[in-house]
């Protein structure tokens, strides 16, 4: 599983003490070849941590050595400081595993605005390269993890080769990316384009139509490492659908475990003229705060889905709006259809399907619940 | 104040049982002239209740003899029966009066996709019609409550005339326009014109700039009716100033009844390239659900501010913002400023002042916290 369950990777998780609480919190990962290759994916926000501006570089000829990753502080909004603090992060990686900083990636995950203890820091990375070992992948998605309640990892078997990965991200989770650190390894010999372009296509469906609670983090990166341990070629189709299957797992795990939440909600928009309008009619659904406190309460109310169809530019007839709830069509040509006591939402999962009866494109768009539970979460300090 | 604080109107607030409660739920207001001039303004929502199509057609001409409303219902997405309803609680309206239905406004808030019970709101109508009164307008402000947990009015005199209003409106409050059901008075001598241009100008920075929740209402109106009963034809400026500032004072007070809210945010936003640039900021900001959540608990947690600037398209260098959270400017150059525990947020009323320092345009958008009562408030069934 994780980031070890392809050959050629080592990985560690430790406490360095970033984190009060004593939990672990740095990780790295190292690919120890043959090859090199790597292709990353970064947050649309405009405001970028350290680290993000570090990587996006560091990844510009399409090589990493290794990743470095910690918990319990963003390293955003941090000025020329948290600038430099990324570069040592790199610089001390490097160091410990006979590279050069300029392939070392770095991620980091906490509160924004404040800057990392560094000594606890380089101390850490220096202990994490001595516990570096082939099955440390669980360590390092363990020493990731902020408010998530789980680890979250995920593996996916080729012919010969294998991609696993690992992800964190609890809150923040919202389209572009979809706040989260993600690190995927595969044993497959591939370029970095070919990488590039699978993990782009997967981004784009999975970890990019996850929009937990519509707030865009400064931090999310997604990075694929290759190894090309495995001595195999397998064709672009099949490592890009290896690699979807895991992003697609990932993404699922992260919304399940997404701060207070007590249900997963699938939004299907079908129907649409182009995948843009379904994206976006699923978008608009997935953030509405009133809809997502009904489905809290198990309260089927499709007005609330309605009105949040009404604020896209999409392509429908308000007076040909379909709305199923778990497979009970609610409202139908925008008005109601079956009695809204018949949708059954007591599970976990729910399924609204909106049909906007325009054209064949569809899109999914993955929520949860708004609770009482987020709120107290999120209204700690300093969380 | 009111709506029969302005000479020439009557009104009334009766229980006409579309509530369960037994609580007040349909309003009159009528103008008795001489002038019947009116302007509205209505949600930009795509997905519009039949009153609004209906109110929005009757307004054609720029005329109003009175306006019908109803809360316990919203008569939204309840296709062509729906329209019907609307129609005939113009007609009834219309016959009470002694007016036609064509000049006739309706409004209806409530639960969206339910038929109204038309034979209760009929027989309430023509009740409403017999407790008409000049003074009325307190009534008919308590009667278009939903979840509000007072009623709003507001009212700005000039020299010899006046403008008098209420609202209602607690939840699904979000620009364009700021959800609610708006009705303004005056005897003041304007023609249909003038009052569009005041109204208009007057939403735009007030209504429009309301976000308590980012979720736009489907039945949304601002209506604006003119007796000229005082005999005054005031200046153009001097009317627009008096609607603006009764805008004002009413937009206060939804703000400050949102559901489950417990601090009144105001997100200024200045130094923007456009006022486009500070509205679209702002905008952001005030629907960060974990900036929402942390300002709930007193939190001055300003990287959450800067993570929902990131996302806007507005011009700005993310190393040259500047953020002051009640006076303290916790973040400077897009990093840490004074220690964020020097903000006191532990009154109900909170200022953020984001400084983009990319030009002279500044906006104001006011918004709540999010809490555990809103979750509670909007999770419970049909409401």
């Amino acid at each position: 599983m994780s980031v070890t369950a392809a050959l050629g990777f080592r990985a560690a998780g430790v406490t360095a003490g970033i984190k009060d609480s004593g939990a672990p919190d740095l990780a790295l990962v190292v690919n120890r070849g043959p090859s090199r290759a790597a292709a990353g994916v970064f947050t649309s926000n405009r405001v970028q941590a350290a680290p993000v501006r570090w990587s996006r570089a560091a990844l510009a000829d399409g090589r990493l050595t290794a990743v470095v990753l910690n918990s319990g502080g963003a390293n955003a909004c941090t000025g020329p400081g948290g600038a430099d603090d990324a570069r040592l992060m790199a610089e001390h990686t490097a160091r410990a595993v006979d590279g050069t900083s300029d392939e070392v990636a770095v991620c980091s995950t906490g509160l924004i605005g404040v800057r990392l203890p560094m000594n606890r820091v380089t101390d850490g990375i220096a202990a994490a390269a001595d516990a570096l070992s082939s099955d440390g992948g669980e360590d390092a998605a363990v020493a990731i993890r902020t408010t998530d309640s789980v680890h979250k990892m995920a593996v996916a078997t080729g012919d010969g080769w294998t991609v696993g990965g690992m992800a964190k991200g609890a809150g923040m989770l919202a389209p572009g990316l979809a706040t989260m650190l993600v690190v995927l390894t595969t044993d497959a010999d591939a370029g970095a384009a070919v990488l590039d372009a699978a993990l782009r296509d997967a981004v784009r469906t999975t970890f990019d139509r996850v929009d937990s609670d519509g707030c865009m983090s400064t931090n999310d990166t997604v990075l694929l490492l290759a190894s090309g341990a495995s001595g195999v070629t397998p064709a672009a189709a099949d490592l890009a659908a290896a690699v979807l299957a895991v992003c697609e797992d990932l993404a699922r795990q992260l919304i399940g475990d997404a701060e207070g939440a007590s249900k997963e909600i699938e939004v299907a928009v079908v129907g649409a003229a182009s995948e843009a309008d379904a994206v976006e009619v699923g978008r608009s659904v997935a953030r509405s705060n009133l809809l997502k406190c009904a489905l809290h309460g198990e309260d089927p109310n499709w007005g609330r889905v309605l009105s949040a169809v009404g604020t896209t530019s999409a392509v429908f007839d308000p007076d040909r709006l379909d709305v199923a709830i778990n497979g009970v069509q609610v409202c139908r040509d925008g008005a109601e259809g079956e009695p809204r006591d018949r949708a059954d939402l007591s599970g976990r999962r729910i399924t609204l399907t909106v049909d906007l009866r325009s054209g064949d494109s569809s899109a999914v768009i993955r929520t949860n619940d708004l609770t009482a539970a987020y709120v107290h979460e999120n209204s700690a300090y300093s969380s």
